[in-house]
């Protein structure tokens, strides 16, 4: 392959990191970094990982050491994708309620397309026995599927990683030549429904954002009595699968919390309305 | 996934063999079944494998047993791909003359097209140290690749083998009939921003509705002086913008105009909270 576009491809798949949750066997993390680095993907945060470091982990990375002392450790996995606009959860399961769920090939052509638009992506990988809870789930834009026999469906974290990765690579190279001449500095791309993106006025936010947004949006309902903070049933799992799939830009996220902070003043008697007795009295 | 089709698809898929030379690691056999079994392949065979049986191989085949008990076992390549239409010969190095070369995409919807067209079809891979002689790569019709990161391209035998089986089961499910009409009586469609529908909880609510609803949520801005009826700048537009991008579902939909109805009921007080008083006499 070409050198040039090689180096193009490896760059882009810079702004996708593999996000693995509470790893069990260093042996899959091992693999994962193998799986990457043969797909020109470079970085890797661990979550809480089970067993970190260990000698299996470098066995099994064969000569991807670079990418072993480029791996990111944090605690939580609000942590892990607090920079990222687009997070992909990878779900076998089906869950409490449906969320947008993409096949692992159009995922990646989404994450080279948000790349492009100068976002961070994020594609999380659960525990080997039980994958992500749906707490972890419900943090992510859009579940991740693999399209597997659904006689026998147990593809383990490292298959999944590494099919997860040869479609990111090949979703780069669909795109590499296109992406060598398009400028598109300092200018944002808002996913449409159609498929396509546009150009925006406003970049989209990131996920330690709407980490501030999603409490917020709660406790005004709270605070307005529509949300029972003993009993929430569906409501802020729903809140979150509204906005992912929505992916606020800045302003519209400002707009938004602008209201609920109104409405919280509101509702406490710290902000009084002023216009309808300005206008009461000018009417009388 | 419909079982009907999941069935048709692993029939098409029982007509491609996998098939290894000279393989020394037992563990690289078992996830390679597990691979195989993972993405509805069936037909394992190995040429003259260094050591078998092993118990690497059933530890990671994990539930594959059945795949382990159809493996067949000759001595010479030839034998395993006599009675084969169309034999892929895997390569990661080009060789002394030039042979016609597919990327695995391209070569697993053509082995489909031969699986259609009754034929019999090999995918070879060679050994883990030094691949396929070129005497073997002679016996092929083409030569598989898979397009790697060109600074590092150390895909081993299993992880090769995985993406092998998951193109064959994409185009698999291609070409698919597509007559197997999904029975979505009683669902819905939500379109997903990479053009996708996917099965949905809820309706999605009309245009109709929605021009209730903005002039709802518009309304209840008002009441709370956030914005100016005279003076309106570019915030319903930014309303319309948000929630056009994203269709709303008809729980999303009653969930945000129950929460406006709230809000106006507050900011007229024709509404006052309860359990704040509740709770303050209950303290007291």
């Amino acid at each position: 392959m070409n050198p040039d576009l090689n180096q193009a491809v490896n760059t882009q798949l810079q702004h996708i990191r593999i996000v693995m949750v509470n790893t069990t066997l260093p042996a899959n993390i091992g693999s994962a970094l193998r799986a990457m680095k043969t797909m020109g993907l470079s970085k890797l945060v661990l979550v809480a990982p089970k067993t970190y470091p260990h000698p299996d982990i470098d066995a099994l990375a064969a000569g991807a050491t670079d990418l072993i002392e480029q791996i990111e450790i944090v605690e939580t996995l609000e942590e892990a994708i607090q920079d990222c606009h687009m997070v992909f959860g990878t779900s076998a399961r089906s869950r409490t309620i449906p969320w947008p769920i993409l096949d692992v090939r159009p995922a990646a052509q989404q994450s080279l397309k948000a790349v492009q638009a100068k976002q961070e992506v994020a594609i999380v990988f659960g525990r080997e026995d039980r994958g992500l809870t749906n707490e972890e789930l419900a943090l992510a834009n859009y579940h991740l599927t693999i399209p597997v026999n659904s006689e026998y469906g147990v593809l383990n974290v490292a298959q999944a990683i590494q099919v997860v990765c040869y479609e990111l690579r090949m979703a780069a190279l669909e795109i590499a030549p296109q992406s060598q001449d398009t400028d598109i500095t300092d200018q944002h791309a808002m996913p449409l429904n159609n498929g396509q993106h546009m150009q925006w006025d406003e970049p989209v936010v990131t996920q330690a954002q709407m980490q501030q947004f999603y409490p917020h949006f709660e406790q005004m309902l709270v605070d307005i009595e529509f949300l029972d903070p003993e009993n929430p049933r569906l409501l802020p799992l729903r809140i979150k699968r509204l906005f992912g799939r929505m992916q606020l830009d800045r302003m519209e996220y400002h707009l938004l919390r602008g209201v609920f902070s109104r409405v919280q003043a509101l509702s406490k008697g710290t902000w009084q309305k002023t216009n309808l007795d300005h206008k009461e009295s000018s009417d009388a």
